[in-house]
């Protein structure tokens, strides 16, 4: 409710141009709020306030909007004005924010900044998407093990201000290696004498700098922490990941498998895009590849289809049945895959499971077919007659365990071959199914109707 | 890695009854550790080892354990044994632990407890499931306004360890109203002389006690938070949500979403029933349901198709595009549904959108029809004539757009009447796209090859 007024607000203060209010009236909002309110901000209206604000505040703001806002705010602020917010924000902020500057304003930028931080960003900036590397910070808090709880809390208080979180401190050795991790709250209740390496936790949990994001997520999951500690191959600490990166990483996955499964292509660079605001041809490369990949597939159908001609021709109440039969099997199969796919995402199933959750799904999909078999065979004989009732039965069966087959197998088997289990999408299980299904539809009623097809022949 | 060798190791020191020396080696392990080695144990050993350690260590791991093996440890488990393990355990964590305990046992064992953690228990168990209340905990820190930060400091650190989190804490006034919060960091920042009251954040970000457990979860997302308070009808604080749990809630809505996706039944109370385990009657409750209900409105399909059987006799070829037609529609109208449902559930879409995106939607539908249509128009005029080839391509068209306004737009009706966008699963989108696809594609096909059907009729 209260995003609604914080913008109308802020107009009145600059129409006003009361820039004292201004800038009051903003320190008390949440920035998220603020990067909130400016999605619907006229650009030299976010302008404006932005640049009356101190750096820090509008970093922070800076840090909360997506992507295609902040696209939008870096066109009309100028160097200076964007150099100095790019200081006060954090290195992993920063770096995102980095990442979405053209090449050549880039190296303006850095080279307005301080040595060290423009190397700092640099190497941020040199890890892989998608790695540990990539979503790391490095403003954590690190202290050598041999000094005292009271050095160790004053050393804190002293760096707090520049730290992502001084609620875990991570200790290292003279290479730097990480060897312990201590809570702030260890710090304060242990007595002010000890020494670090008696209180600390040997062998901390940690990541390794090329080590995938998701996988990351979930031992922070695992473990319940705040934050988990980088190294890169040789044991050194390099950064920290915290907890707030982590469930938007998990978000982010969790859409990605989402859109996969619904067969959109996942070559367009969109992640962070808002789907409402994508355009026509964005929605076209998104979509198109896979519906003709679908289609070519479903030639096969038709195909088989034609080898039948004469069957359809001389019982063409065969056809009624022809969508109800290989809906199900790719109803079913999408079910299975929805299961397999989610339940190997989460880390629920594993690769070696497959054998076990085979014999199940046969029983299951057996017990399913058999099920709607009964139904359909109702409608069968009231429609068509009992000759192809009980073909319509049959397949249903066969067409229901078809299609559960491959919809809980196919997503083992692009993990196996360390492809995204989300591409076996419901359309694809569909598609194979329904090849399938014709298949085994048309087979059984040639088989089971012979007398009927070759009276009709000889008509 | 680590997780393989822990149980063998513990078995070694059960079978030489070497208690100190396992009592020491869990000591070392991360709790989350050794509730995933107990997966694999056996009973008798988890008792053993979960009887040795001190109440403490054991409802910490008891904390990490999933449902189903918390169920079997309980059977073995005396009352003395649980009841100590219980009044060890956080108040969150023990309310999920004491859902999950028969309701005679559950009685005996609340009267084993102290008056005050009886009626802690009672209270958090009666908010409904889903809510805030259902998932918060008791345990946080709270301050008075007018108290210094040096006093805050001091009264933080004595309550530490009974405390959930002690890097926040909330200030509350008489009526136990929550007025502001404030930091750990801030507190250790400030001069030890200032009173809360004039560092503390105002109206900090809070939930209801009865907010759905996914909206406390995207404020805490949104605002970067660790925890965040609850307050009731009052605006009295009554718990707080920490960071962990909210990952979790995350994880299980993104499931039950993509679960209903996949149009699997969400009667079966199973969120936190991992798939691997479940049984087939389970199985067959979650998948059977929604099968027969697309059945029976498949059969929509069948009808339409008995509506145009001249057509069909007259030119059989028609048959052989009938599923490549009707899945393409099928599959468009999931790709939208995809991005709908999962655009309204995280939030990147609202209601109020609706408008906007049909425009872009029947943009992008026609766009996508027509290279689809252009496609298959290739392969009707070589498989079955230039007739045919042209009712092919424009049903391929119309049949797009249908499908993907269904699919597009379901999901808002479904939001519009409070019903969750996932209920319009990719099959019952596809299912109805089918119904939509064979009555445009006989109806083309009827009224632009006529003359054929007339001709075939008068033979």
């Amino acid at each position: 409710m209260k995003n609604h007024s914080i913008y109308p607000t802020i107009q009145t203060f600059i129409s006003s141009n009361n820039e004292r209010e201004l800038v009051r009236f903003c320190a008390r909002q949440h920035p998220a709020d603020l990067a909130a309110a400016f999605e619907e901000a006229l650009t030299q209206d976010m302008h404006f306030v932005m640049t009356r604000l101190n750096p820090g505040t509008a970093s922070k703001i800076l840090s909360h909007m997506a992507p295609e806002l902040q696209s939008k705010l870096l066109i009309v602020l100028s160097d200076e004005e964007l150099s100095a917010m790019i200081q006060a924000m954090y290195a992993d902020d920063r770096v995102d924010l980095i990442r979405n500057i053209p090449d050549i304003r880039k190296d303006r930028l850095l080279h307005m900044l301080a040595k060290a931080e423009r190397q700092d960003i640099l190497k941020l900036e040199s890890y892989a998407e998608g790695t540990a590397g990539a979503i790391m910070t490095s403003d954590y808090a690190a202290l050598p093990a041999d000094i005292t709880v009271r050095e160790a809390l004053e050393k804190l208080r002293l760096e707090a201000p520049d730290k992502e979180t001084i609620y875990y401190a991570y200790v290292i050795n003279k290479n730097r290696s990480l060897i312990g991790s201590v809570s702030l709250r260890e710090l304060i209740l242990a007595r002010p004498e000890t020494r670090l390496q008696d209180i600390m936790h040997m062998e901390p949990v940690r990541a390794k700098v090329e080590e995938d994001q998701e996988e990351v997520a979930r031992k922070i999951l695992k473990y319940d922490l705040l934050a988990i500690p980088v190294t890169n191959g040789n044991e050194v600490l390099v950064g920290i990941i915290t907890h707030d990166d982590v469930a938007d990483v998990l978000q982010e996955e969790a859409t990605e498998d989402f859109h996969r499964f619904g067969a959109m292509s996942h070559k367009v660079p969109d992640l962070s895009l808002n789907i409402r605001d994508a355009g026509f041809f964005t929605m076209l490369q998104k979509r198109l590849p896979w519906l003709l990949v679908l289609v070519f597939m479903n030639i096969f159908s038709g195909a088989g289809i034609a080898v039948f001609e004469d069957t359809i021709a001389a019982v063409v109440s065969l056809v009624f049945f022809l969508p109800l039969l290989i809906d199900s099997g790719g109803n079913a199969g999408s079910q299975s895959a929805t299961l397999m796919v989610r339940a190997l995402a989460v880390g629920d199933v594993k690769l070696s499971d497959w054998l076990k959750l085979l014999k199940r799904e046969i029983g299951v999909a057996i017990g399913i077919g058999l099920c709607m078999g009964l139904a359909v065979s109702m409608i069968g004989i009231f429609r068509a007659g009992p000759d192809v009732a009980v073909v319509v039965a049959m397949t249903m069966v066969l067409t229901v365990l078809f299609g559960s087959l491959v919809g809980m197998s196919l997503p083992f088997l692009l993990t196996r071959f360390r492809l995204d289990p989300a591409t076996a999408s419901a359309p694809l299980i569909t598609s194979i199914a329904d090849i399938g299904g014709v298949l085994i539809y048309f087979s059984i009623a040639t088989w089971y109707l012979k007398d009927i097809i070759a009276a009709a022949g000889a008509a």
